[in-house]
C-alpha cells in the first residue's frame, strides 16, 4: 500500500489512531432529535473542539444559536453550537486558497431494539470484513473526522497544508439545521470572508463499487390540500349519503395530480424542465448502476423504468410528484365507520432546473382549484405550500470538481461517476448563495451504508481512501 | 295529569321513586370498554338482578358468557353476564302473550374532563328544565329501567300485567355485544321458547319534538383495499419518480368508487335497491324533519340534498358509500416526505333492501380489480370484506307496531313518525332470525340526548311518557 506520497503513507500508518478517534466520537449519543440527549450533543461539540485544538486549529468558536424554537417541550432548550475553526492564516504572506468544510456531528436516533446487531452507540469493528458499525460512522461523524485526520497526516508527515481550512460543523442537521442559515448569512463577510470554495462530505456513492462526485440535488415543494365539511367527524351510519364527504372530494383531487405511471398531470410543469444536453447525456452513459440495484433497494420489482438512464434521469433531473398521506382521516388498523369532518391531503413535487418555484406553486394551486370546482362540492377547499427548497446544480467540470476527480482517480484508478441526488441538502444552496462560491459534494460512504437505518456502517477502506482523496483534493485545488 | 287509567296515574305518582332508581344505577360506572371497570359492570348486573327480584321477576339468571376473547390485556377477563328473568308464567292456565325486552346496562366511557358540566357518574337533575343528566340516562339505563318501573306501576296500581315479560339485558353492547348472538341462538328454544315479539328501547327520536317508532336499519359492509409495493417506506427524494407508488394507485381506485355527489359508481348496486312503494312514500310525507335540522347536526351547510324526502331516503333506504381513511400512509400534522410502501384504503357501503350482501361483495371486488387492472401498476392489489351486517326492515303496520302507535298517540296526542335509521343495531336481526318473531324499536329519548357524547341527558317527560307508552303498549299488544 506504500506510495511515494508521504501524506498518503501517513494516513495508512495512522489508521489505528483514526479508527480510535471515530470510536470515541461514536460513543457519545448526540441525537439532536431527542431533547433529553441534548447535553450529549453539546458534549460531542466539546469533544470535537478539543480535537481541533490538539491538531492545531485556531480561532475555535462554539457559536451559540440561542434557544430552540417551538414545538419543543422545554422552552429554554438551547440549540447545540456550530463549531467554527481555522487551520492556516489568511494574512498577506499566506496566499493559500481557503476551503470551507461543512459537516454535522449530530446523529439520527438509534436503539438496539430497532434491530441493530450491536449497541448503536458502541463502536464495532468487524475485523474480518473491515467494516465499522455504529450510529454516525457514515452520517456524518466519519467523514467529518476525515478532515481532522487529514490535517494530522499532513502534520505528522512534516508537510504544510496546501490550503487554509475553515470548519463549519453543526449539531442540528438531523433536525432541520435550525439556525444554521442565519449563521452562514451573518458570517459570510466575517468568519467566512475568504472562503474560495465549500466542500461537503455528507452524501453517498450511488452504489457500492464506484466512487462518485455529486453536482446536483432536486428541490422540494411540499403542499397540502385542506377540505372542510362537517364541523366534527360524523357516523357514516347516520350521515352517509346525506353529506358531501371531504374525504371523497380529496381522493378526486389527489388522483388528478399524477398518473400511476408517474406522469404529472398539472399543466405547465413539463415545459419548465431544462432539456437534456449532449454533455449530460454522456455522463449518464458511463454511470455504474442497474435496474437490479434499484429493485434491491426498494425490495420489490415495482420500478417505473426498465433501464439505467430512465431511472437515473427520473431520480435526478425530472420532477416527480409523491402523495404522502392524509391527516384527519381514519388511519389505524381495523374498521372505523367515520366520515372525517376535515381532511388534509399531503403531496410534494421534487423540482429540477429550470422550474421556477413560485410559478410552480401557482400552477399547482390553479390546478387543484380547477379540479375541485368541477366537483361542485359545498365543502371549503384550500391548497397551500407548506415549505419549499430550491434545486441545486453546479458545473461538474469546475476547478473544485476537477481537483476532486483527479484525487479520486489517484486512489481508485477510475474516474468517479458524476451523480446528482433526488433528495435535497438545503444548506448547499445557502452556502452557494451567501458565500458566492461553488460547492462540491464529495461523498465518503457507499450507497448501502444504511444512514438513518439500522446497522449503519462505513467500510474501513472507504474511510481511509476517502481521507486520501481529501488529502490530494486539497493539494490539487491549491494548484493554479 | 290524572287520567282514568290507574297504571298511568301510578307512573306519575311514582316519579320520585323512578328518578331515584335511575340515579342509583347511574352511580355505577359500568363502562364495558374499560377493562379496569369490569367489576363495576358486574356490580351493576347484580344491582339490576336485585331490583328484578324485589319487583317479582323470577327465574333470574346471570348468564356467564365466559372469558373475553382477544384483544384484551387480561386474558382471564370475564365477560359481564346477560340478565335473563321472567315476569308471569307460561303455564297452561296463563294464555298471555310473551314479550322479550332487550336492553343493555353497560355504558360508554365518560370523564368530566371530556367537557361534561357535571360528574358523568353522579346523577344530576336540572329541576327547572326537568332534564336528567349522567352517563347512561338515555343510553340505555333509563329505557331499561323503564320496563322495571312499568311493572312496579302495574303492581302498585293493583293491576295484573297483561303480558308475560322476559328480560335479556346485556353488559357488552358498547363493546360489540360479544357473546350475545351465541346466547340468543342457544336460548331460542329454551328460555326464549314462548316469545311472541321482541321490543328494544335503544334508539332515539329523529328530532326533539315528535315521538317515533323505528322499522328499519341499514346494514354495513366494510371493505379494505391493500396495495403493496416497496417492502418498506421510501424517501421521496431518493425514489420519487422511479417507483410506482401504492398511494397514487390507491387514490385512483378510491375515486372510482363514488362521486362527490354521493352517486356510487360500482355497477350493479343500484339495480338491487327495492323501489319506493306508495305506502312508503306516504310515510315520508308526514315525518317531522327539515334540512335545517340536518345542517344543525353536522354544523355546516354541506348537505347533499335540499329537501326532507331526499335526505331521509338517502339516510334510510338508499345505499351510501363512505371513504374512511388510509392505513400505512403519513397521517400526522406537518410535512413528511415519505413514499408509503404499503397502504390500506378503508371504505364501507351502507346496505338496504334488497341488496344481496354476498353479491355486493363480488360487485365491489370486481369493480376494484377492474379499475386497478386499468392502472397497469406492478404493485400487488387486494380488496376484501372486513365485516358485514345485514340491513333490517319490518312491517311498520304489524300488530306490535300498531299497538305501540296507539299507545304513543294516547300519550302525545299524535301518531308517531315511522322512521328508519341509517346505522345498524345487529342484535335486532339476530332476535328476528333466532326467535322467528318480529322486533319493535320503541325509542324513549330524543334526537339531541347526546348518547356517546358529553352531557348525555334524558328529559323527565320522555322518561315518564315513555313508561306510559310502554304500559299501554303491553296492554294493546295483549289484546286480540
Amino acid at each position: 500500500m506504500a506510495s511515494n506520497n508521504p501524506v498518503l503513507n501517513k494516513i495508512e500508518e495512522l489508521k489505528p489512531t483514526f479508527i480510535k478517534r471515530l470510536s470515541d466520537a461514536i460513543a457519545i449519543p448526540a441525537v439532536s432529535g431527542d431533547e433529553s440527549l441534548r447535553p450529549k450533543v453539546v458534549e460531542k461539540a466539546h469533544f470535537l473542539a478539543k480535537q481541533l485544538k490538539d491538531l492545531g486549529f485556531h480561532d475555535i468558536q462554539l457559536k451559540d444559536l440561542g434557544v430552540q424554537p417551538p414545538p419543543v417541550s422545554d422552552s429554554n432548550l438551547k440549540l447545540p453550537p456550530v463549531i467554527l475553526s481555522r487551520y492556516g492564516n489568511n494574512d498577506s504572506k499566506n496566499k493559500k486558497k481557503t476551503i470551507l468544510i461543512y459537516g454535522h456531528y449530530d446523529v439520527q436516533p438509534a436503539l438496539k431494539e430497532d434491530g441493530w446487531d450491536t449497541e448503536p452507540f458502541t463502536f464495532y469493528l468487524d475485523e474480518e470484513k473491515q467494516i465499522m458499525r455504529g450510529r454516525g460512522v457514515t452520517d456524518d461523524t466519519g467523514p467529518l473526522l476525515g478532515w481532522l485526520n487529514v490535517v494530522q497526516a499532513y502534520r505528522e508527515a512534516g508537510k504544510e497544508l496546501p490550503v487554509n481550512l475553515i470548519t463549519c460543523f453543526e449539531g442540528m442537521e438531523e433536525s432541520g439545521s435550525i439556525g444554521l442559515d442565519k449563521l452562514i448569512i451573518e458570517e459570510a463577510d466575517k468568519y467566512f470572508k475568504d472562503v474560495d470554495t465549500v466542500c461537503i462530505s455528507d452524501n453517498y456513492w450511488l452504489g457500492t463499487k464506484k466512487p462518485v462526485l455529486t453536482y446536483g440535488l432536486r428541490g422540494c415543494n411540499y403542499y397540502q390540500i385542506t377540505i372542510k365539511g362537517p364541523k366534527a367527524d360524523l357516523h357514516s351510519g347516520v350521515f352517509g349519503g346525506c353529506v358531501t364527504e371531504p374525504m371523497i372530494d380529496l381522493v378526486h383531487v389527489l388522483q388528478s395530480l399524477v398518473k400511476p405511471n408517474g406522469e404529472i398531470q398539472i399543466a405547465g410543469i413539463k415545459e419548465m424542465v431544462a432539456p437534456v444536453t449532449e454533455t449530460e447525456n454522456q455522463i449518464y452513459e458511463k454511470i455504474d448502476f442497474s435496474v437490479e440495484e434499484l429493485n434491491q433497494a426498494i425490495g420489490s420489482k415495482t420500478s417505473l423504468y426498465d433501464n439505467k438512464r430512465d431511472i437515473l434521469m427520473h431520480r435526478w433531473r425530472y420532477p416527480s410528484l409523491s402523495i404522502h398521506g392524509v391527516e384527519g382521516a381514519f388511519y389505524g388498523p381495523g374498521a372505523k365507520t367515520v366520515i372525517p369532518g376535515q381532511v388534509i391531503g399531503k403531496f410534494s413535487i421534487r423540482t429540477v432546473p429550470d422550474i421556477d418555484s413560485k410559478k410552480l406553486d401557482q400552477l399547482v394551486i390553479d390546478h387543484c382549484n380547477k379540479v375541485f370546482a368541477e366537483l361542485k362540492s359545498p365543502n371549503t377547499f384550500k391548497t397551500e405550500l407548506v415549505h419549499d427548497g430550491n434545486y441545486w446544480i453546479t458545473d461538474p467540470f469546475n476547478k473544485s470538481f476537477t481537483a476532486a476527480a483527479r484525487a479520486t482517480k489517484d486512489i481508485y484508478g477510475v474516474e468517479p461517476d458524476l451523480t446528482r441526488e433526488g433528495g435535497s441538502i438545503p444548506i448547499t444552496l445557502t452556502f452557494e448563495k451567501a458565500l458566492k462560491t461553488n460547492v462540491l459534494l464529495l461523498p465518503m460512504g457507499r450507497g448501502d451504508d444504511a444512514a438513518h437505518s439500522i446497522n449503519e456502517k462505513l467500510d474501513v477502506s472507504n474511510y481511509i481512501n476517502g481521507m486520501k482523496i481529501m488529502a490530494n483534493y486539497l493539494l490539487y485545488y491549491s494548484e493554479d
